[in-house]
């Protein structure tokens, strides 16, 4: 899976404003950069009366767009999404997923502050909170950078979470949650399959292979 | 992977409003529906100045919210993704997927014609042509049926492609192609990878599996 980094503050700290500094920084370097919103209110995408809308409206579960240069969907949800099965299901070819909100996720958090607007960071250590983005003095265990220096925290995300990263070859999900797995399980479940997989017809070195499976109750 | 039904015909023949009856039609006899609808023009999604949108402007691939009741995302994209991708990735619950237009793939096609736009439909048998929505008579070698009908086409879709429809257990995708496998190998492949998963710590009987590999070339 991919790095994940929270953006975290309270509302109008300026997660908005710090991360259209972070995110041409870190695709300056060369990554491809995936963002997530964290929205409690509930948002409208689509406009009333087009086409999308209308197919919402009429009932459908999942409406999408398909066109030559940009692809979304929209997907009625019982429930929040978790931020693994996000990062594994829509953004499958990103470097990063930076996230604005998810402050209760385990992935680590850079935090938005402001000394007008709260009198201390609603993040601590245990919220595994790396950096403080802040123009205050602040009494936290973790280096802090101004508004004005995203650069600072582009060099730290990239040095602990971007480079020399290994990448896992293998991602196995279980309804949604990922199966923990040591580098030798994985380098025996993923040449096992493509042993099984290469044998067959249609085989010719894909670089990616995606598999769905579904086990009833019945097997 | 679910079956796949296009409404295909001119701009402003009717699509989207013929969906408006069908869709909530098959969603009251119990499928969960996912739309698609093609858009050859370039559409809008989110609006200027709202967050999402400052995420995509500032530079990231992949803009998405998440809130407790519904899930959108947007994707720049080279070029058009395969209604087979599409479905594979987007549509994992639902039991049927429809589009608005999408004429030039190989799934099967229901034409809304009306003889005041054209003077004769788009479609033929060559493009898997199922069914004509018309309230014109209509030479063509498949059943019309009126546009106040739609219980009718809903029943063509459902007897063909949604009845005692042998729910395909495992889905295997190279280079986000579909890879076609007989029934026996679909079983023996199924049967390998569960028995390798299963003999490892985490695994309690899931529903579902998602398995995700990277074939680097130094490999």
């Amino acid at each position: 899976m991919l790095p994940i980094i929270s953006i975290v503050g309270t509302s109008d700290s300026g997660k908005t404003t710090f991360l259209e500094k972070l995110i041409p920084e870190l695709a300056a370097r060369g990554y491809r950069i995936g963002a997530v919103k964290h929205d409690v209110h509930g948002f409208e995408m689509d406009r009333e009366g087009k086409d999308t809308w209308r197919l919402r409206r009429a009932g459908a579960e999942v409406v999408a767009i398909s066109s030559p240069n940009q692809f979304a969907s929209i997907r009625r949800t019982d429930g929040e999404i978790s931020l693994e099965e996000i990062a594994a299901r829509f953004f499958w070819t990103e470097d990063i997923l930076v996230t604005e909100g998810f402050k209760g996720s385990r992935f680590p958090k850079i935090e938005v502050f402001r000394s007008i607007r709260e009198s201390k960071p609603i993040c601590g250590p245990q919220d595994n909170l790396v950096a403080i983005v802040s123009d205050d003095a602040v009494d936290a265990q973790v280096p802090r950078f101004s508004f004005a220096d995203w650069r600072g925290v582009a060099d730290l995300i990239e040095d602990r979470y971007l480079k020399n990263r290994k990448k896992r070859k293998l991602l196995v999900q279980l309804d949604g949650k990922q199966m923990p797995m040591k580098d030798f399980v994985e380098d025996f479940v993923l040449g096992g399959i493509r042993g099984m997989l290469s044998s067959l017809r249609g085989w010719e070195e894909p670089r990616t292979v995606a598999i769905h499976m579904r086990l009833e109750e019945d097997d």
